[in-house]
């Protein structure tokens, strides 16, 4: 039986004010707390529900535990002319990671390209934020994270990766950028949260149950299952899956000192992070190259314009009207949730208020 | 009815001699032929038999065709600090992605790290090779390469990309590097051919027919079919094997101005490129960084020795005894066919004999 599920709609503008405030409850310093908003505002106006300002109780929770530093030092710790490591000082990662970007956009426009490891951050939203910051340089912009583990490696049954996403942006001509941000497990957190609201069944290929065997429960994971790397199982590839997200971990977090594998800190405040720590906090890999480092701008955009065009008109199969450009629905849904407002399900409008209330922050009213 | 399947072993320097020679013959300068074979034979070496000499008479078929330079002139044609455009002159890949490398090299050496972008090449076997050269200066190496359109989109038909590899190479201590070489394909085409030799099914999953429908003949492809992206459909994340394939036809080719997509020219010699190419041959992305431009070598490697050693330990699944570390199943083949020397299934055996006697190379007795 599957539940009910209800939304009411907020204004953009409003939303963004309450969770700026919120943030500044926190003692984030006013800039900061401006620019945490955008990114969670922006995962919520892209269609992202599940790193938008759904998660704003989570922040607040891990600050109340002392896992979040409101005032940071986010500073440079080691560097060459295209990398550097950056030390987040167990800042918000909403605000660590936007200007871990900003030094390796800075580093592109000197050396070409610039790659920033990051340590001792915390929960970055949408991967996307940040690789978008490099569009308007006419850069390519490259975001990824490890998380809480949630993630077995093929053949194990023990949770030992987070959904360690990997973000590209591609800047394009007259066609709207390619941005592709994936969880490198077979379906994201937030997908497997909504099937558990609306108490349906998930696909096999998802999670697996705690003993490792294949399982349809969307309430797999509470039980002690977890989930699975993309390609699901052996035979369709979950070692690539595997590989993936390690890859993730491993550039995020062993290169900057951050905490890897299942050492990364839980996002959950009631989870306290394994003693022993590898690391500090969690970490993240940010990358922008310059267009023009490799030929004229003007020349891959008209090329990039070609390649989605091509895409768009591939041959479908029957069911279906075209190919979907990464990025292309979280465009769309820009613009008419900029336009018409942001969605926010039940729980989440609860959850909240019950924050608002908690810091006495008021919360708008629904249009 | 599966089909018997029989293998003869040959020693490893005369197998090598072997695929040198048949490269001069083609007119291909000493030390290029001793490197072109060092590429082919090392996948023979690390079992991923279909990129090594198994390939042999596909290179020459190519040559044969006026479609590969065997004297190129291989130049930067673009560049930045820490990045570059090459072209290949329409060389072997196996010589020409190796010499990128080297130019990867020499630049994250300066600027701490380098990434290549090459236009005008052509297959450069497996992606390891390139990668695993980083390794040796305590760089991390990473390598991909656009190829022969066998891939469809999520919801198309139409093959549109290749099996794109992507591969990255991270130092370690104690332990052998860990090495992630993977097609973005459900399955690598290599393992469809070895379904096809033996006559057994595929997994759903791996290809779809020629209207969009799954099916399970492992000739389904030459059936006017294609592979399926990582994650084999929609539900399981099929649009992120997209998306990857994607991020590598764009970084190899739409960056570099090679071509992209559908006019990737196909690596069979009975194939003509398609008319109205976008660029020229086909596309790598090559790249390297400094561990230590990021933290000291010894730390990053005490850490990866930490990561392996945990993720070795990890709880396994009923049924298997361990996680596998990525590339430890090659580095063992590696070490046992240096030994014991490199079986070749009885095909592979005949098309080199062919070969033999077409060009006048004397083909090794097996062991």
């Amino acid at each position: 039986m599957a539940n009910e599920v209800s939304y009411s709609t907020f204004n953009v503008e409003k939303l963004r004010q309450f969770t700026v405030e919120v943030f500044l409850k926190m003692g984030v310093p006013i800039n900061d707390a401006e620019l945490a908003a955008d990114v969670l505002i922006k995962a919520d106006l892209r269609g992202i529900d599940s790193h938008g300002v759904a998660r704003l109780s989570g922040y607040v929770r891990l600050w109340q535990k002392g896992r979040i530093n409101p005032t940071p030092t986010i500073r440079i710790v080691h560097e060459t002319p295209s990398t550097a490591t950056i030390d987040g000082d167990a800042g918000l990662g909403l605000v660590v990671a936007p200007k871990a970007m900003e030094v390796a956009i800075a580093k592109a426009e000197n050396a070409g390209s610039g790659w920033i490891s990051v340590k001792n951050s915390n929960h970055f939203g949408i991967a996307a934020y940040h690789a978008i910051m490099a569009l308007e340089k006419d850069m390519i912009g490259m975001s990824m994270t490890n998380a809480s583990p949630l993630v077995a490696p093929t053949f194990s049954t023990e949770r030992m990766l987070g959904t360690n996403p990997i973000c590209y942006a591609f800047p394009a001509g007259n066609f709207p950028p390619v941005i592709m941000d994936m969880a490198t497990s077979a379906a994201a957190n937030g997908k497997l949260e909504i099937a558990q609201r609306k108490d349906v069944e998930v696909p096999t290929g998802w999670i697996q149950d705690v003993q490792g065997y294949p399982t349809t429960d969307a309430n797999g994971l509470k039980k002690g299952g977890s989930l699975l790397p993309l390609g699901s199982d052996r035979d369709h590839g979950s070692h690539k899956g595997f590989c993936l997200s390690s890859i993730v971990d491993i550039l995020s977090a062993v290169l900057s000192g951050a905490s890897y594998g299942p050492w990364v800190p839980p996002f959950v405040a009631f989870l306290d992070p394994l003693e022993n720590q590898p690391g500090q906090g969690l970490g993240h890999f940010l990358g922008a190259m310059r267009v023009d480092g490799f030929r004229p701008a003007n020349e891959f955009k008209e090329h990039m314009d070609n390649w989605i065009q091509r895409f768009k008109s591939a041959q479908t199969a029957p069911g279906y009207d075209s190919v979907i450009i990464p990025g292309e629905p979280e465009a769309a849904a820009e613009v008419e949730r900029n336009q018409n407002g942001i969605p926010l399900i039940s729980v989440v409008v609860e959850d909240l208020k019950c924050l608002s209330s908690k810091l006495g922050v008021e919360f708008p009213e629904e249009l």
